[in-house]
């Protein structure tokens, strides 16, 4: 049964309602000070487990041993008005690499012991006969094959981002009931920085300017016009107040189901990773459907895309890692996994001070 | 056999002098171009995979499936001169506790698949009675019950100090003959960031105001006497231009045995990562005894501790993490052995750009 977002939502306490993430936080940290090291010399780390505590509503918090990356695809009309470098048919091929196991989001999901799954929500070309492979299971939940440029008009109807939502769900909470306990989302969509960014915009209130950079590679036709395009679009969606309306007009197939698996996550208390430019958005989205699910999430890394700054900030979110990515697929977010996983582990296992 | 100091340096070729450094970084900085990403949208991982091939003079370069931590510890006479808000007893207690798998880099050394080693190559107190434990293997290499207080004079002598380096040279070989192909020192002795300090200022000019910090705590007499102890023995050790020397006069055999696991490390082209000050410093002394060993090394995080970023500049090393972390034990370090391994495995793995 897919989950509806109202069901969701209703699961998420508002961060100003959820007494149990307080005093499980309140507990870490008290744990932490007695712990066999100086007050404080874990420095990120013992914030992350914290924040575990909290999220989980218990401490120590459970340590985290079954990741799970889930790379949501989708494609945006936005291309055909010069939005990026690459054609949108780089999409879908990348989609097909991930099943075979040649991308980067394999080789880094490899290194840290997490699952795939590649997650057609949204992509133009058809891949119907794909199946998981080496490198990814595969899950075909296409809602409709790409959006409408954003230059036009809405991305998408109401319906179809309520779809595109609730498929992210399912995939999360499909996850979940397999044995996972730590999600990671990712993204794969040639031009997906353009709604990212035309959502930070409306969402936290910045002028395009702030929040538009190159992407994966400056556009055929500059900067500018890809800033014009976001500003225009953001204004459109600036007369809009639901914010699932917001999320059809300038959003994408695969942002939308990364803020349902934010959301699933947030509502089961399980704590998700949150990637780059695109997840941020996708963040910031599932935080204006259900306020508290930014506080129940981990943010991975920063990007160099403006955006990600912006959008981490707006969710009062410090990333674990600065690495001057900009790769999306879920990969930053993935690196920040066994530190996650570490940081639990050092709350749980350490031993007190000596005495 | 224990190798010697000599042996080590004549198998590490200069910065200038490594052509199969130079052709290994280039073939991998040219495979990075050309795999399924944006050019350059790996950030940091891609430094980071390029000098791994730099370091095996080899493309693509292994990619590291055990990594082994060892965890050097020594006492300082310094502490009896106000240098540490913490009593030498708690090194004794912390390699016990290290042992019986309590510290903190049980907890991530766990969490990253790495074995732990400690190493007892100078702690006061007697550990004769300590094997092995759940934690860590234990390695009994002490060549003197703690240092003098380099307050007051020499920390050791010269023979005292090329014992301490062999012997962590020794160690490393072992871990490397037993499999390990991916190396983290650290350190763990009440004290030991005066001595960094010290050491941190005369190989790099920096005056102390520059490198002294708290430590792991603020040290019972202030401050400025810590400073103090370290401007005066760094001015000693300014009259002596042997490294060894040096070593001997300002250092710590802790720091000692870590600069002989670079050494080894890069002797043998595999990739040692280091970790936060006592690290640095110890690096530091290991390019000065062998030019060019910074270069084939890892930085793996920054710490707070100021002598750090002084020491990962002057050997022109970037680190891959900053968590505002100052714990020691190689715990910096082994958090940054995951995106080692996914830079190693990127660099391997990812298919070529969609055509």
């Amino acid at each position: 049964m897919t989950p509806t977002i109202d069901a969701l939502v209703a699961a998420i306490a508002r961060p100003d309602d959820d007494p149990q993430r307080r005093t499980a936080e309140a507990a870490a940290e008290a744990r932490w000070d007695t712990r066999a090291k100086p007050p404080g010399s874990l420095g990120a780390l013992e914030a992350i487990g914290t924040r575990l505590a909290g999220i989980a509503g218990t401490c120590p918090p459970p340590v985290p041993s079954r990741p799970a990356v889930a790379v949501f695809a989708g494609d945006h009309g936005v291309v055909a008005d010069g939005a990026s470098a690459w054609p949108s048919d780089v999409t879908g091929l990348m989609v097909r690499g991930m099943a075979a196991g040649g991308a980067a989001i394999n080789a880094i999901a490899a290194t840290v012991g997490a699952t795939v799954t590649v997650v057609d929500v949204g992509v133009a070309a058809d891949l119907g006969d794909l199946r998981g492979g080496a490198g990814a299971e595969v899950v075909h939940a296409k809602v409709r094959p790409g959006t409408t440029s954003i230059a036009q008009g809405a991305a998408m109807s109401v319906d179809e981002a309520r779809a595109a939502v609730e498929a992210g769900a399912r995939v999360a909470l499909d996850l979940l009931e397999s044995g996972a306990d730590l999600l990671v989302g990712g993204d794969m969509g040639i031009g997906n920085t353009t709604p990212s960014a035309a959502l930070v915009c409306r969402l936290t209130g910045r002028p395009a300017s702030d929040v538009v950079g190159p992407g994966a590679g400056v556009p055929a036709a500059g900067l500018a016009r890809k800033e014009e395009i976001v500003a225009t679009a953001a204004a459109r969606a600036a007369r809009l107040d639901d914010p699932l309306a917001v999320l059809a007009e300038v959003g994408g197939l695969e942002i939308a189901a990364l803020a349902g698996l934010y959301l699933a996550a947030a509502a089961r208390r399980v704590p998700a990773i949150v990637d780059g430019v695109i997840a941020a958005a996708a963040l910031c989205m599932a935080d204006a459907l259900a306020p508290g699910t930014a506080a129940r999430t981990l943010a991975g890394h920063v990007s160099t895309e403006p955006a990600s700054r912006a959008a981490l900030e707006h969710l009062g979110l410090v990333p674990v890692l600065d690495l001057g990515m900009r790769l999306g697929e879920g990969t930053g977010a993935c690196l920040a996994v066994p530190l996650v996983q570490a940081a639990a582990r050092a709350l749980r296992d350490m031993a007190d001070l000596p005495s």
